[in-house]
């Protein structure tokens, strides 16, 4: 079989979309499907059809290999989140689409990389970076809930972030569970819970969708 | 130092409870801070302060010891369940009472074990006694949430159960916050995810309290 020179391949690139990319696909699916720690870089080179040492050419350890997958979970809604709040729509529109767009995000993934965040190496040091992205994400949620003006805006937060992430709960349990339709039921769900009036329910989300359709491509990588 | 024949010890009882719940009290902290392939039987019993062949006795893998954990994450909310769908109190106290005892357990858990429910290990046939458990324990909350009158019934039980089972990311991000509060709000949120009407919601709370305070103790087993 002929090898390109400096990188040898024993396989064409499954993704198509080249080494890196091809590491991290298959780094996600064993990483989801075996567990953090049981997953070898010699396994995960294997499975992405290159030998470890090519790996090491792109990632320095399994460790920046999780990192990468980590930041991928959450800097894209980081995106939005930013776009969104530079936007002058009603809180309420902007927290719908912005809990439907993370929502969505997490449904789509492919390997369901967010319950990699319940990983216990994830708490170390290593993972900094995936922390500082989370929570700038958490301050937008919570700007955007205390917008909205719920008189306990501050303790809303974590549960409007907890029932946007229960979506990887639900994909754990019931892999084909849930669909874009699950991520709007979330975004409605995350209205109801900082008890945003129901009169303005419709409007809200309608706008929320409009919200969400005219995002620029450069600020979000779309989901799905 | 003196040894009990047949089942030696290296060191007294950790937990003071016997040597089945030293083992499962070792292998809760071993998998929560490792995860459970990174951990191995050797570990659990050093931990334990017993001979690897003493954990056997007790439990035939690592498997069982993992499923043990995992069934008592959730038999003591099936119980709960199960008295108070026996009652005849409104669906929505009842509901509140089960979301509280619930999010309670998750907030109260020594190690966060319910955090396990995402090692991907779970999925296999070996856990098929928690899996039947935690369909009962939703099949509870659907039933609750149906007599509450709520036209999406059955697209808010699975809300609602990622609100609860929020807890547990929570946790993770934050181990010192949450506590019996959360599990308070967690309940209230529940009710609001339902479309609950506001007007009925101090009445709901309150007899939901009076409902988990009259829990008879022979049903369940009290968290915390």
């Amino acid at each position: 079989m002929p090898q390109t020179r400096g990188r040898p391949r024993s396989v064409e690139s499954p993704t198509g979309l080249g080494t890196a990319e091809d590491v991290l696909h298959a780094a996600g699916q064993l990483f989801s499907d075996r567990g953090f720690s049981a997953t070898s870089t010699h396994a995960i080179a294997d499975a992405a059809g290159i030998r470890q040492a090519s790996l090491y050419h792109y990632f320095a350890s399994k460790n920046e290999i999780l990192l990468a997958l980590l930041v991928g979970t959450v800097s894209p809604s980081v995106g939005t989140a930013r776009s969104l709040l530079a936007t002058q729509a009603p809180a309420a529109a902007r927290l719908w689409a912005l809990c439907a767009w993370d929502a969505r995000l997490l449904v789509n993934d492919r390997f369901n990389v967010g319950s990699l965040y319940l990983q216990p190496e994830v708490n170390g040091d290593y993972f900094t970076e995936f922390h500082a992205l989370r929570r700038e994400l958490r301050q937008a949620y919570g700007q955007l809930i205390c917008d909205c003006g719920d008189e306990n805006a501050v303790e809303m937060i974590d549960l409007v972030l907890g029932l946007v992430e229960s979506v990887i709960l639900l994909r754990r349990r019931d892999p084909d569970g849930v669909d874009d339709h699950t991520a709007g039921l979330v975004a409605d769900g995350a209205l109801r819970l900082i008890s945003f009036p129901p009169q303005d329910f419709v409007a809200a989300r309608e706008a929320g969708v409009r919200l969400l359709a005219a995002l620029p491509d450069s600020a979000v990588r779309p989901p799905g």
